[in-house]
């Protein structure tokens, strides 16, 4: 299956709900060559083509998992409750994977995605050493294969784990990364020429992993490659309070302010997780037009803290959100990020007038996305002209009755397999709940064998580094 | 189908893992008249009965939802996002429902309990006025028809619902409620003695509402028809900030402290919520023996906070989970509040080492629930002579997959319908993911029927309160 066949083919969605902001219409919207063409409360039949009936059912624009790690699919469940910078010495001392396992993993994470609402994924994806080229082509071969829209970023770093802890007035010193920043800038660039390719569904975005594990040259060089290919930028942004403390060794200074020094922030930025930023931070966010993705389970689950998400809207900072990668969640599935992404804040402040809404976290999970990577013209809404990158859930599955607000019950439930069709540029990818790109039988056969089962108990990196950590965070020893 | 039918059959779990706190084990268990009799590696044929094989599956005890309101099916998805005593105005002004209603709500509480790993609930159920009999009729066939164990509080109260809220100085009146203290006392008398049953599934529990709409009386006689039944005691405690400021103006000391006055609390007391509890009401707590139900949805959802469950561990109170009711979740997943519910608290407690491994929320969400309601010398742990309340999830299903660590992959993961098979006291109630006692097809059908649809547009209790709530809350007007 190819991204760009068929787009000539039109078809004529019929009488779903849609919501407006204050209620529910319901209309009929036809596609055509990709795109929104009409909508209206009866349009007819003037294109011919096919026709979805959509009685009781609700149609929105595709959402977004902005920010995931695909191949932390094979790590699923098997860390235990530790803090990010823990929790990533344990990641990195488990059993290196293939290229068929990226690929497998891409697939299961880009199936999740569809099934819980998406139509885009961002996959900043973890590189195999020495077989960069194999690992981001075997994760692109699968999202082509499912009709998702991928932004890959690749992550890259030059600087080894040791070095994200902060010191905490500790003379530590540790080796050189295996690669020099000229040598991971290259290999950047190549893959950029050789998979950068948006008509075909992949848009390499540069992906540095964060202040934590890269220089200042690699932002810089980072920058530079996407002014040059006009590509988008993500990264990781301030998740934990450890991040914070670096910040502050190594700068003398807020993250959010250097990385803008730096000239990485920009409309076309996404900042994963952003949970310890200041009130200027926030206002450099809001200047640059930069986009925080909001990863509530990854967050809770390595004790990050509460993303002040109200205030980053309050500020008119750009949110969305992401599932995170597997390793830190331990799922795929957006409307479970966007139910808690939306509910947990409501803890955060006692005036329930600024609570979100789920209208507003729709908007947030569809044309927050879309603004964050530089598509907002192009889809992430329901609108004429727009790409029809559409997801219609039904609403008489058990899960989503009794039938009371579609998008409250859709968003603050516990709705499953409620995906009945959906579509990217008006191609279907999700046909009665079912990838249209995906034997569903063999990918559970394939994550059933290539499962690494049991546990890392080497625990070598853990133990290099706990006693450091415990320190420099003022735990007990 | 009768929950005493067939206890005389036999049955063997062959080759399970069941989880050791350590690791996991492969075990043979073996059940005969509702027990576990034997467990061992390789128990042999010696009972002869049924044989499951259960090669690539995980054996549970059941867990318990340990508080729900089921009638609150009807309003799922329903309620804006509003702080509990707002939304409660909301839910007080919706379409009333019938008896017919009762059995359909409680049908699907139990089919979402029993398909996310329970063997029992709490329901703290919604008299309807006039109708209590037919109400508690309703719900009990329902959970009798799935073969459940089922715990029914019937929700007393003698104040209206104005009452609830601090007078934040504000000399405020209400009217009486509809009834009077005694001839309230009165109908749950003669509820417990045509309802409560053990032997066949029903217990009975005295359940006044909450501190907030009870006088001392209601509790006092909720205390005396508890001794003279031998019945478990539920509440509502200290979920909202509101409800602290209103026990300090009722009673001149803690909500707990009042409570433990009126001898409410005793070792078959379960609190649900206990958001905002002080540590001397956590040592009364743990003095009496009493448990707290932890429902970190509804508390989410309504801004009402975290409930200190690490503090709460720590002091010796005992801890388990719950829903809560459909409105204010808007599921019913016991999974889901067993994941929010652990994970939620690691942002409490920047050290790791207390925070909860997935055995300790398996022990908090079966061993702990039975504690909670006297029942743990008879079910809630996988060991000979306790009955055989158990769970067998499918290790190979998509969403536990790849195989890792299978209690983390659960519990930390987004499983879905990945309970094979379940048994209360022996008898199956979900056999091949199929709740035993319900036809979903029909079920679906009658909630989409009778759905109320639409938004309450009224908001008459809303506005007869709001004002008041934000003066009181220190809210802007």
């Amino acid at each position: 299956m190819s991204f760009s066949l068929g787009l000539a083919m039109s078809l004529t969605i019929r009488g779903s709900l849609i919501p407006t902001g204050t209620g529910y219409e319901r209309v009929d919207v036809q596609v055509r060559e990709g795109r929104i063409t009409a909508m209206g409360s009866d349009l007819g039949s003037v294109l011919g083509g096919e026709e979805i009936d959509a009685d009781r059912c609700l149609l929105l624009p595709g959402m977004v998992n902005a920010h995931t790690h695909s191949l932390e699919v094979w790590t699923r469940g098997l860390i235990q409750p530790l803090p990010l910078e823990l929790w990533l010495a344990e990641l990195y001392d488990l059993v290196p994977v293939t290229p068929e396992m990226v690929y497998w993993s891409a697939l299961s994470t880009g199936v999740d995605t569809l099934l819980s609402g998406g139509t885009a994924v961002v996959d900043h994806l973890v590189l195999l050493p020495e077989q960069e080229e194999e690992t981001l082509a075997a994760a692109c071969r699968a999202y082509q294969q499912l009709g998702i829209r991928a932004f890959m970023a690749p992550l890259l770093q030059d600087l080894p784990l040791p070095a994200s802890l902060p010191q905490g007035g500790v003379g530590r010193e540790w080796g050189a990364y295996f690669r020099s920043t000229e040598e991971t800038l290259a290999v950047m660039r190549h893959l950029v020429q050789r998979f950068h390719d948006p008509a075909a569904g992949i848009t390499l975005m540069v992906g540095p992993t964060g202040i934590q594990l890269c220089s200042d040259d690699l932002f810089l060089g980072c920058v530079a490659i996407s002014k040059e290919f006009d590509l988008g930028r993500h990264t990781h942004l301030l998740e934990t309070r450890a991040q914070v403390k670096l910040a502050a060794e190594k700068y003398g200074t807020s993250a959010v302010a250097h990385l803008h020094k730096l000239g990485f922030l920009d409309h076309r930025t996404s900042l994963a997780h952003g949970v310890w930023l200041t009130p200027a931070d926030m206002e450099i966010l809001a200047s640059t037009g930069s986009t925080v993705v909001h990863n509530p389970l990854s967050n809770l689950r390595l004790g990050s803290g509460i993303a002040p998400v109200l205030q980053y809207r309050q500020a008119g900072v750009n949110v969305t959100f992401g599932c995170d990668g597997s390793a830190s969640n331990d799922g795929q599935d957006l409307l479970e990020a966007v139910k808690i992404g939306s509910l947990l804040h409501n803890i955060t402040d006692p005036d329930y007038r600024h609570w979100l809404t789920a209208f507003q976290s729709l908007s947030m999970a569809t044309a927050g996305a879309a603004k964050g990577l530089g598509q907002e013209q192009e889809w992430g809404s329901l609108a004429v002209g727009q790409a029809a990158d559409l997801v219609l859930y039904d609403l008489t599955h058990l899960s989503l009755l009794p039938y009371t607000d579609p998008l409250q019950m859709l968003f603050w439930g516990r709705p499953v397999h409620v995906v009945k069709h959906s579509w990217v540029k008006g191609q279907p990818v999700v046909q009665n709940g079912i990838p249209v790109g995906c034997d569903l039988e063999e990918l559970r056969r394939m994550l059933w064998e290539h499962s690494q089962g049991g546990h890392n108990t080497s625990r070598r990196m853990l133990h290099d580094i706990e006693a450091h950590y415990r320190q420099v965070m003022g735990l007990d020893p």
